[in-house]
């Protein structure tokens, strides 16, 4: 089998990021964290899928702003989100004119535009390349499960999807962080039917991404300072951390998940934990890239990870396949 | 603004390719294009969703025994469709172990494919990139207009979504075709909002692209013995013409476009044409790559067209932001 993790001789910089989120994620544990924070859900637009869309429109417009670029600098934006044909974010950069790719991964967006952003700009092909994603708890809601309004009970295992949104640019030059490797996700579909228990859905795939980035490289957990997974939530979190055991592989001592991490789980309702491709992005922008940029973080890897079902394909009583990207951020641009 | 044109200097190779119908791309005029035919919309499935994920598990697969492939030789698969959360093709690759990158660009996906699998090669990331897309009639109307079952009146604009797939892969050595350049795409708006009538929302973006691509390289429309698009059908293809005109670019002598090429308008009741991901992507894989590799043609411009529009924006009354992004094949793998 042919590898899937990619190291760059030259690891490409990531010289911008920005974090937007909402009122409960300003209420949580890393609320200080985000850029710009928006109290209206609808974001002073009259619907949430319009009101999605300015979470990538801001995401894109800080990350510029931040360090001082101008739209014609990028030559790429590459964006996906949770919503039907991508419309979170189509509709979100429609008003700037950068050349665009579409992708779509589920709540491991992040990871799977950071890498192609990385892969672009090593290989030549754009001098600086954007990310974008976002998530929405009311268009999420509505579209995966139930209406707001039906006032539907959600399970134990629910999570709670994360009004938030992430925007990063990556440059062949540039200062720390540096994108040191990648290594690209399989689908692993272990038959998990149930749409209220996305983290044990996604735990396999997160596993399977992990796994073969050491089996690639003879690097080992204890080489990081974090691994940081998207959005497993508690289930999930602890089915990586089982997967691992059974195998000799020590995911619980720096293992950190963003769906954990975005919301103080004591006080806020969240259940299993947050989640949405806004969870993983934000916490990526908004606190992990800054810390390594400063050096209080040294290496993590970035594991998103995306549950790749509709509601569609639920109702006919399909299983849920999942997939997860692994990036491996680092303060230090190696030898 | 920045160049959104790469042009190769080591040309990648397309090494193969296949292309899959059903019964109506099979009575059309480039029925015997195609490497394999499903008489039965179900793919004998029990669900037309089912059934499209057919065609992209039987395009990689034949795509893969025409040259006498392995799984294991593909290092990334690019693969995305129309369907919500693309489930067409998530559902339709899980059964293979590929590395996998979910894209979606609506039914330009073909060409964001080729593009990324052409970078990803060139740029030293994959020995063999592959990419895969499809569409099926009967999941694109009850997604995007009505169910079947309602009998709907479809105006004459409107176009029939092929039931259609195709997979190529690309490698950074081999034979014709070669993937010469590429251009990404730029979103345009141009503010059509008739979801029966995706040929006059995306010729804009077609226009856009393949003008870009012009300015960028000096070259003109006769040094390609065609400029293919995906499926602007007959109402999108005619104001690409006018479009040209407008500012003296030929676009009338060589255009063909592969939604009015897959169906006999005359013979087969479909409106303005041919559409969907798969229809660009059957005629590519099933006609264009053939005639390429076989030197009778020399050069083409091959830009499918997505419209990014999704039913629950359009109904918020949203117009549609349409892209186009565009490869330039040869059998010349030049200087």
């Amino acid at each position: 089998m042919q590898k899937a993790t990619t190291i760059f001789p030259n690891p490409p910089s990531i010289v911008t990021s920005a974090a937007v989120g909402g009122k409960m994620e300003h209420e949580g544990p890393y609320g200080g964290c985000f850029d710009k924070i928006n109290d209206d859900p609808y974001f002073t637009t009259d619907t949430f899928e319009k009101g999605e869309s300015q979470l990538q429109k801001q995401a894109v417009r800080m990350a510029l702003e931040k360090a001082n670029l101008k739209e014609d600098d990028i030559d790429v934006l590459i964006g996906g989100d949770l919503l039907d044909q991508c419309v979170g974010t189509t509709y979100g950069v429609r008003g700037y004119s950068f050349p665009f790719l579409g992708i779509y991964a589920a709540c491991s967006t992040m990871s799977e535009g950071l890498l192609l952003a990385s892969m672009l700009t090593a290989g030549g092909f754009a001098g600086l390349a954007m990310a974008v994603t976002s998530s929405h708890f009311c268009t999420a809601e509505r579209q995966y499960r139930m209406p707001l309004n039906y006032g539907g009970q959600r399970p134990p295992t629910a999570q709670w999807t994360a009004t938030a949104g992430g925007a990063l640019a990556v440059s062949p030059e540039g200062k720390a962080p540096y994108v040191r490797g990648v290594t690209i996700g399989r689908i692993v579909d272990m038959g998990i039917t149930d749409a209220n228990n996305m983290g044990a859905a996604m735990a396999p795939a997160a596993y399977s991404t992990i796994r073969e980035f050491f089996e690639d490289t003879g690097m080992r957990p204890a080489d990081f300072d974090h691994i940081v997974t998207g959005d497993l939530g508690k289930v999930g979190s602890r089915l990586l951390a089982q997967l691992g055991d059974k195998e000799g592989l020590d995911l619980r001592s720096n293992h950190l998940d963003c769906g954990l991490m975005i919301y103080d789980s004591d006080k806020q309702d969240v259940h299993a934990g947050g989640s949405g491709c806004g969870c993983a992005a934000s916490m990526l922008c908004g606190h992990f890239i800054p810390e390594l940029r400063s050096g209080r973080l040294k290496n993590i890897l970035f594991v998103a990870t995306g549950a790749l079902l509709s509601p569609t394909v639920s109702q006919q009583g399909e299983s849920i396949p999942s997939i997860s990207h692994l990036v491996w951020l680092s303060s230090e641009r190696g030898k």
